[in-house]
């Protein structure tokens, strides 16, 4: 166990040149851990030339990362370029196909092709680890697949997002708009210019394909998850939760059921006293659920430099330390198939936000659609009156089927004076 | 990897009954997450006839548990008994001694012999694992040794007794007295007939001692633990506090100065508002930060059959992956000797809550107590007044050095009109 362990890295952005800077700094802090010394002997990037704050003296250059990946003299490739397919995920396949062990922090990559890519690794006899990829700094890959081995998991929910987090929890506290906050957001750096994958939701869909694949024993599905954004929330959607005593927060939420796996992100309305709720801004937090530890909470930083070293450095602490645990915690010949629950079936409670003209009549028509649907509901709130203007009311409706609340929405969609498309929200119990 | 690991349990209380039913119920799971299968094969306790809702049928009994660590057919020792020193002791090391890998929940045998053990079982090449000591069904120990690897840790804090949070959260919610919640979950059985360990902080403490090694990478310490406990709080100090926009916890809080290793059990005031102050009743949590992960919290329940046999299972799945990681980290040739950190030393802010009797002049005295000792007052708090009766008085004073403030609350003590011994309660940033 004297012979160092070899470190290839690919993709010299933040995380790269966090990770470079880590195994530099921690260098024998890492040695006394892990019982040998980790060393960086090859790095990939386009540009060569661009000062990123470390120095790569000493270290084989690589303007091609799969090239890298399957010449490069080393034990391990870490691949943070990113991205589902493309250089990304032939740079694993070449790390595989050349039997080195394979760190990464791409989710897409592991949502899209976590199966085949364990599989491969499987048969090589190297490490496939992706504790980076989920929830950052959060050691939950880890938590799930040894802290929790003796455990059945039979729930796991999250904020898996940080970008929405952090708007969702600025709208809050500042009473903003969605775009205002966005922009800021954008302005700081903590949101993309082009913001889609994570207000819509995508980000945090790879993430929880990847926990549900993990807690359930089966292979991912990315294609199968539910996915909404945060676009449509507003501050009236905002203030009707807090009135409710909830808060608002998009979630990622698996679990298994006769029907399959349900597997949904989406924005929730958490009751303000669940742990969740409060956390706030770019932090995430997962939730497990098994039958023997009950409710796991993890809350940490979702993003970044330093976080995102931290966990692809436990990955490669575990490499140095001769650990091998299969890729999503069990053999794959063992994996069962996915299994998709359709939203139809799914139970919940809903918040239901209407825009309609003031005018008599309105609440028995919808009293009639939530009867007509075998609905029933808890709550109403309409605040102020303005006859024949627009106001906005929201109706909670008790447990039902998602199938008969949709019909429910979809009836009064059509009534004479509902101005706008009703925004849907679930309730979460937690 | 195909032999089965056979498991010898000593103790059969409530967690030793859990562990035996776990891995029964839980034996498909485990065989195909671990590679192999896990077997009980003997168990130890004092009464061969209880029933404890678990099937001894086919497995060794011994009354004696050092002489089943020493002699029974098995691979790990899974010790519940409890107790620092005695039979608990005995059997670990006739585990050890017989090349036998440990699996402990015994905080009090790690807080008081950690060091000592964890050589032992070096030097044998056997596992010694504690996940289940420290914050119950919480994986903290596996996340602060291989999930933060990469990390120097700088602090750690924790709830880590939960029934003292029990009391606490009880005596907030309900309006009622230490003494009353006590008796309450005693009945209920959250609290032991004798609570001193608990109330005390003595069972934090043990614990704290842990993570504080594991922590900082040295030899156990928990004769160097600063002690207090909650029998002192009162109704008046919930009240203030929560005026003052804080939550009083029981913290176990270590750190590292240019004075040594800090390590402090006792009741704190921490902000409304920081995640620590909303994991409430029973529940645990642990705070790390590290240099590069910057803040991870696990929250989730310390105590209890079903949480310990989740971590004890844990150390049983490492151990059947072939994963042999030292006790504390690194090996015990690395382990820094202990280095306490005196009281003295500490920098803080402090409540001071005094019962006075409300005479003219009190508080020019207790301004001149402040003035003389360098201290600076934030804030000053009474309510009502009623001349010449007692009232209850609260000083929260600006961050200085212990000893200044221990001075303060001496001089104070000793005036004339401070009817008893004043409450002192460390104020924490978080």
């Amino acid at each position: 166990m004297s012979t160092p362990l070899k470190i290839a890295v690919a993709g010299l952005g933040t995380v790269g040149a966090g990770i470079v800077k880590l195994i530099n700094e921690q260098g024998g802090l890492l040695e006394r851990r892990c019982g040998r010394s980790i060393q960086v002997t090859a790095v990939s990037a386009r540009d060569k030339t661009k000062d990123r704050g470390v120095s790569l003296e000493g270290l084989q250059f690589f303007d091609n990362a799969a090239e890298m990946a399957a010449s490069a003299d080393c034990d391990v490739v870490v691949e943070l370029i990113g991205g589902s397919d493309g250089i990304a995920r032939e740079t694993v396949e070449a790390a595989i196909a050349a039997s080195r062990h394979v760190v990464t922090a791409n989710k897409a990559l592991i949502a899209h092709h976590g199966t085949d890519l364990a599989k491969k690794a499987e048969a090589a006899g190297v490490t496939l680890a992706y504790e980076a990829a989920v929830a950052g700094g959060i050691p939950i890959i880890k938590a799930m697949r040894e802290g929790l081995a003796g455990n059945e998991i039979t729930s796991i929910h999250g904020i898996l997002n940080g970008t929405c987090n952090y708007i969702l929890s600025r709208m809050r506290d500042e009473g903003l708009e969605f775009d205002e906050v966005l922009e800021d957001a954008q302005r700081l750096g903590y949101a993309e210019v082009d913001p889609s994958f994570d207000v819509d939701g995508v980000d945090a869909a790879h993430k929880l394909a990847i926990l549900a694949s993990l807690a359930f024993g089966r292979e991912v599905d990315f294609d199968a998850v539910h996915i909404e954004g945060i676009r449509r929330i507003s501050q009236m959607d905002i203030h009707f939760a807090e009135e409710l005593g909830y808060r608002i927060k998009l979630l990622g939420i698996a679990s298994e059921s006769e029907h399959g796996v349900e597997q949904r992100v989406h924005p929730c309305l958490v009751p303000r006293a669940a742990p969740i709720a409060s956390v706030e801004g770019v932090f995430n937090a997962v939730v497990a659920e098994g039958n023997f530890v009950d409710t796991l909470m993890m809350e940490g930083r979702g993003a970044g430099e330093g976080p995102t070293a931290s966990a692809v450095c436990a990955d490669i602490a575990d490499i140095a330390r001769g650990i091998n645990i299969p890729a999503f915690g069990i053999r794959t010949n063992d994996l069962k198939p996915a299994a998709t629950a359709s939203m139809d079936h799914h139970k919940g409670a809903y918040y239901v936000r209407l825009m309609v003209l003031d005018r008599p009549g309105i609440f028995a028509d919808v009293a009639t659609a939530l009867r007509d649907n075998d609905v029933s509901m808890e709550s109403i709130l309409q605040h102020g009156r303005a006859p024949g203007e627009a106001v906005s009311v929201v109706l909670t409706l008790h447990e039902t089927e998602e199938i008969r609340a949709a019909r429910v929405i979809e009836t009064i969609s059509g009534f004479d004076g509902v101005l706008e498309a009703p925004v849907m929200i679930r309730i979460e119990s937690m």
